[in-house]
């Protein structure tokens, strides 16, 4: 399928940035890297981080193969770069938010510090990873939100976009999910998978009833029922309620009918009274076919009889908004804070080594984020990074520094998150996340703040960057 | 990185429906799936197929390890059925448009047969790979046909859909793209790389001017200067030009300068008159930042002076539309065709073994596509699939099957297309597909027709279904 060649999946231009600095003789230089991105996903209000221990997992065997150097080798590369990149470990330090942390933008979460080259290279592998699980985590969220209590499954595999498929399950759980379809995300990372039948089933059997009595066989203690083939309130429904009822008289229970398709509302609320009138009560709905947030929302407040929703293609691509804007950029080299200039006044970077506070209301929410820098004692506000003159101040509230050391000189010092522990801590997070800035609507956008301190730097640097 | 298990590459429910076939003695039965799409991507007028090369790659290592085999068991599936797959190895056949070949809605563009277990169980790893190729080596397409003869480069890996970065670089190949920066795909797939410095390049050194001087040392002959660190027309462009100057003196030519930010018409018009008047006449102009086809047709419009046009997030994630909707359906059970029902009257699926004949304009140009039964001659007229009053007369036009058998019995029976090949099929067909069909705005719609018998057959099924 595919090679497991973590080094590899890197843009070329990490690498001859990396070979001119071991050219310079700057390769044990000291420097630090930020990730942060600047746009929040779905017009929305937060992202959950994810993808820190799948990061650090490949990060542990990015080593450079002998295929590897061959190839460099053919492409030019010089033997004594080859001969430094062959024993490459990286020995720098990480810190980051916890998996499943809520975060905001321009906030720099995740900090790599190690010589130019170590902290330069694995940036296409880190920023890869870490977007696109933030992104669906993010979006998984979101469904969940809208499903309430509601059991949600990701059915996206045959839609995702390629092996990006495996890493859409596992964000999903992250995000809130209950399960996947997904074989190979049961098999590598323990997902609870589920599934039943396709329409190719129903199809190939004389007939519908046939097919459904045959699954009931095999299956009768886990069978949900496709019920759409051929028409679902007239054909469907009807003939799961008879293979209910024989399952019943043998001691077993229907699961669940699934609509695949139609007016689910309509549907539900008329197979909901359908199987209830039989005595099939127990009977959940399951529904699925080009769902997401909005239209689950929708479902959910017209009160459609649905237990289960499958919500796939809209899911794993993130359809509406397929990509975090995600980037990596240069905090400090050899010491001294640096930051890149731009056009966009916007997207001028935070220079220095910073860290991140968090700052709660008194009943326990977050208030306002603040980046500060690393040295700094808390400062009395915070200030808005383009505003200095919009402040807040901060000196009253519980205050928690949010971002952690995840590695030291190579290793990873404390046990990496569980899926299933990144999920109950990104749900912890989101209870204490204010409403507001969960709806889908014109979200209330959640303040994230820098000090003075942080702001002065940046103000005298670009002075002294722009001649 | 990712283990190398493409049988649970797959959606738990092909392998319940595969124990249902075991348990119920159906397995050796004869079936035959179609895979086609029914929405053409991006509001556009085709689609280039995509996929087929790395679907019959991953098929022949389609098998289940002792690891899945556990797995399953874990689940619940049977000693006996697990005995079955042990020794699973797909030796269907399938029938498939070439590599690269333009194709269109509603017809069946690949078609499995086998036993009614091997051709189910292969959907979701076919239909991912498909799916995701088709749609991003269209996307590259439509990128390419508006970049005309510059050159188009991949930069996506770090927004990309996790590892389907992969496998979207070696896609923009197939569409028509002439690199990536994605060193995997160099590594695996023979793609040409390219790249040379990020931001933080820049910043690491002193000073703009000391950074570029310091790359032109050490890559005197790839050298390509990134100029908006601080300054693009006040500072990159003029120190750029100074290093241009001076690997001249040497007896080396800068090859390209590369705009990032700001308005890319207007910076790349001012920096081509500098370089111009500088005598640095054959340095090239790049130019990257969330670019796609159609800001790119506006800077070619625009008469904006770029050679050389980096395409990253909008590529990789096909970011208005990022999914194809290529489905899998079954054609035939045990040798009698079959269709499925829907509330929706476009979605019934056509019944039975099927074949597309191409039909040529005088000029060798397109013009329809025909669906047919696999057993009939060339019939008089094509009809559309919903209004078979809506006809039209094919007999007097040359006509080509573009469908061919390339697996028989489980082995590949021709060489697989490399991705030079494919690209090259790709950008041939182009060619022979009109304008009207390439346009972005409103597309003519290309006619893809059914036979007169494939219709009867269809509406003889859909009356026997209903009851």
């Amino acid at each position: 399928m595919i090679k497991n060649r973590p080094a590899s999946f890197t843009d070329f231009y990490e690498l001859t940035m990396a070979q001119g600095y071991f050219l310079a003789g700057r390769h044990r230089e000291p420097s630090s890297f930020d990730y942060f991105f600047r746009k929040l996903p779905f017009k929305g209000g937060y992202v959950v981080f994810a993808g820190l221990t799948d990061f650090l997992t490949y990060l542990k065997e990015f080593k450079f193969h002998d295929d590897e150097l061959r190839y460099l080798e053919s492409l030019g590369f010089t033997k004594e770069f080859l001969g430094f990149i062959r024993d490459f470990e990286f020995k720098g330090s990480i810190f980051s938010v916890k998996e499943g942390e809520i975060v905001f933008p321009n906030e720099p979460v995740l900090r790599v510090e190690g010589t130019l080259i170590e902290a330069q290279i694995i940036e296409t592998l880190l920023l890869n990873i870490i977007n696109f699980k933030s992104l669906i985590a993010t979006k998984a969220a979101r469904v969940r939100y809208s499903a309430g209590n509601r059991t949600v499954l990701d059915f996206g595999l045959r839609r995702a976009q390629g092996f990006g498929g495996l890493q859409a399950s596992t964000a999903s759980i992250i995000g809130g999910f209950d399960g996947t379809s997904n074989v190979y995300a049961g098999l590598v990372d323990g997902v609870n998978v589920s599934g039943t039948m396709a329409h190719s089933w129903i199809q190939s059997f004389p007939d519908e009833l046939t097919a459904f009595r045959k699954y009931a066989d095999f299956y009768p203690d886990a069978c949900v029922l496709l019920v759409d083939t051929y028409n679902t309130l007239k054909s469907g429904v009807p003939n799961a309620i008879r293979v209910g009822k024989e399952l019943e008289a043998k001691g077993h229970k229907l699961r669940a009918i699934r609509l695949d398709s139609g007016d689910l509302s309509y549907l539900s609320k008329n197979a909901r009274a359908m199987l209830d009138a039989a005595g099939l009560g127990y009977v959940k709905i399951a529904a699925s076919n080009q769902l997401d947030e909005y239209l689950i929302k929708s479902l959910v407040d017209q009160d459609a009889k649905i237990d289960i929703f499958g919500v796939g293609t809209k899911l794993v691509t993130a359809y509406d908004d397929p990509a975090l804007d995600g980037v990596y950029k240069l905090g400090t080299i050899d010491g001294r804070p640096t930051l890149k200039i731009s056009e966009n006044i916007e997207k001028i970077t935070l220079p220095g080594l910073k860290k991140i506070t968090r700052f709660y209301n008194e009943d326990g929410s977050f208030y306002a984020d603040g980046v500060s820098l690393h040295s700094e004692e808390k400062s009395e506000w915070i200030e808005h990074p383009l505003f200095p003159n919009k402040k807040v101040n901060i000196s009253h509230l519980k205050a928690e520094n949010i971002q952690h050391k995840v590695v030291d000189s190579g290793a990873v010092i404390k046990p990496l998150s569980s899926l299933a522990e990144s999920a109950a801590y990104a749900q912890s997070r989101l209870q204490l996340l204010n409403p507001e800035h969960k709806r889908f609507d014109n979200p209330h956008v959640y303040k994230v703040g820098v000090s003075p301190a942080l702001n002065q730097l940046k103000q005298t640097l670009i002075k002294s960057n722009i001649h």
